[in-house]
């Protein structure tokens, strides 16, 4: 470090970080583009940058005031974080995110803090737009965020939405009905299947699916082979526990996701049967780790990446005043067989 | 709706959204509850609350100028947005974030935009606190954080960290030496590990703990035995595939994460081997859905949920200028003893 860098005062006293007004002085730079490389702006030439970065880690750097107006970010409320499917959905989200320089945000409001603390932060926070995921907002909610022009929209959405919102979500009906029916093609008559909650519009959707994939094809349905679960494993246990044990047992179980399919797996092994020799089982998502089980799972792939990042694209255009193309977007699922699925047993065998 | 609410004006046009004055003269309270209202700030009582949202509703809301400042909010980095790893993560993160009323951001700068992009866009946010999960920064971009007076705290740290960060990880060594010591107290000699990339300081630490297990009981440690993998499923498979063949082969193997075990259970699925009758698998991590596997897995627990509560706190006391009891901790990990770990085979079975 020459004398000339040196930020002392003449007094001998400690040095004083540089004002961006300093910076510039000493890079020979205008005040306005050291004001674009403290604040991580894109159009400085990237040796100009690197000068004036070389001076704040020799000198430091003293700010002045605060930044004029919050970041633009992109809000995501979920309905609960846990397992693969919030990293999909948020991923996809950040794809758009990132083209537009929008932050993104997560929240998961949770049962504690209430409902209304939330829509309050998100007044508070003044994002570009809100997301929710599976989430269930009050009337009063989306009427808070509506009149302080924050666009909506609603991804997977949890509960039949009469309210003005745009709307992304996945060809359940599709979904359902193309598991059931690769099953019955397989030659399985006993089908039974596990829901999700009953208020759940995506597992209304399947089990509709379901039931118009055995009624086609001229099969009954069979109301002791419904069974309401919750999309989580031990309920999936539960079921299955007490399926398994009817006089005339199923012979496959198409499940609402992949997680309440562990538990199906989970009471077949209990019950000595094997998976798919004995019993056939779908699952429905596709995430991580369903193609890596033994037998690798058979399942409906649904398209959470793309889905959200198609609401985030909505939710830009809205908040730029472009207008949407489509209000109510649905995205294809597909089934992917693997080793979960295959003909029944013999009877008697 | 009385003629004493309509917002008309006086020649008949539409009515107009009212301004903030407007909507505190009609509500009869002070312009700063309105504000408050209106920006969701807490304290106000619940039914001046309701008065105000209800002429908002009525009438419309319309904004003057921008908030005054960025929305103080954590910023989380991952290395990689997949599986759900992340979401616990951001659940421990939102915990202590919530209590600060902070939002939680999310970023994974990936390989495409490249990180000298994500750290302009970090500082252009001007977070409260940085997070890096799992991820590489470089010197340079650790500086412009630190000259910008952003705290930075590595949580799960992938590199040595000669940086002068806190920094949050778990007890990786004694994780790998108690995953090891298990096997070893069932009867097992032949020990293989699969580790995580080389460069990862966690998967470093498992397998000194997987070395030190051996040495310190007495055992040789076989380097045929130790194999370089990277966290991912299909490294574990072809890892295993060759392991499994050998003719001396193990009868336990040792992974750096769940995601790796999942690769040793299809191997010994494609071999003909049984889990835990022929081979005995130790995962890492435990994650959804390693508890619910058949058989399920026996696993070393990483606490990420706490960690990450744990470096979200330590980002608010570094911005809050509270000193720091510790700048690394290492939170304990724990064996959980499943099934999928049992005594080896009996010599020549």
């Amino acid at each position: 470090m020459t004398s000339a860098d040196t930020n002392a005062s003449a007094d001998g006293a400690t040095p004083q970080p540089l004002t961006i007004a300093q910076l510039a002085e000493r890079a020979g730079v205008s005040v306005a583009t050291v004001s674009k490389v403290v604040n991580g702006r894109a159009e400085v030439a990237a040796e100009t940058r690197e000068v004036v970065e070389a001076l704040i880690r020799r000198h430091g750097y003293r700010r002045q005031k605060k930044a004029a107006g919050p970041a633009p970010t992109l809000e995501l409320v979920f309905h609960e974080l846990a397992g693969p499917y919030p990293a999909e959905i948020i991923k996809g989200v950040q794809e758009v995110a990132r083209e537009q320089t929008l932050a993104v945000s997560v929240a998961e409001p949770g049962r504690h803090t209430g409902r209304s603390g939330w829509v309050e932060s998100v007044l508070a926070r003044r994002p570009t737009g809100v997301i929710a995921v599976f989430a269930a907002l009050t009337d009063a909610q989306v009427s808070q965020l509506h009149t302080r022009d924050i666009p909506l929209v609603l991804l997977d959405p949890i509960h039949d939405a009469t309210q003005d919102c745009p709307v992304v979500s996945a060809s359940n009906w599709s979904g359902g009905m193309s598991a059931t029916r690769h099953l019955i093609d397989l030659g399985h008559r006993r089908i039974a299947t596990i829901t999700g909650p009953s208020h759940s519009l995506a597992s209304r959707a399947r089990l509709d699916g379901y039931r118009a994939a055995l009624e086609l094809s001229g099969h009954p349905v069979d109301d002791e082979l419904i069974r309401t679960g919750d999309f989580y494993a031990e309920t999936g246990l539960a079921h299955s526990r007490e399926l398994l044990r009817l006089p005339d047992r199923p012979t496959a179980i198409v499940t609402c996701n992949d997680g309440t399919a562990f538990g199906v797996l989970r009471a077949a092994a209990e019950a000595g049967l094997r998976i798919p020799d004995d019993l056939s089982v779908v699952g429905f998502d596709d995430l991580f780790p369903s193609s890596w089980l033994t037998p690798a799972l058979t399942t409906v792939r649904q398209p959470l990446a793309e889905m959200a990042a198609t609401a985030a694209t909505m939710a830009i255009d809205v908040a730029q005043g472009r207008p949407l193309a489509h209000k109510r977007v649905e995205l294809a699922t597909e089934l992917v067989v693997r080793d979960s699925t295959a003909p029944p047993p013999a009877p008697g065998a």
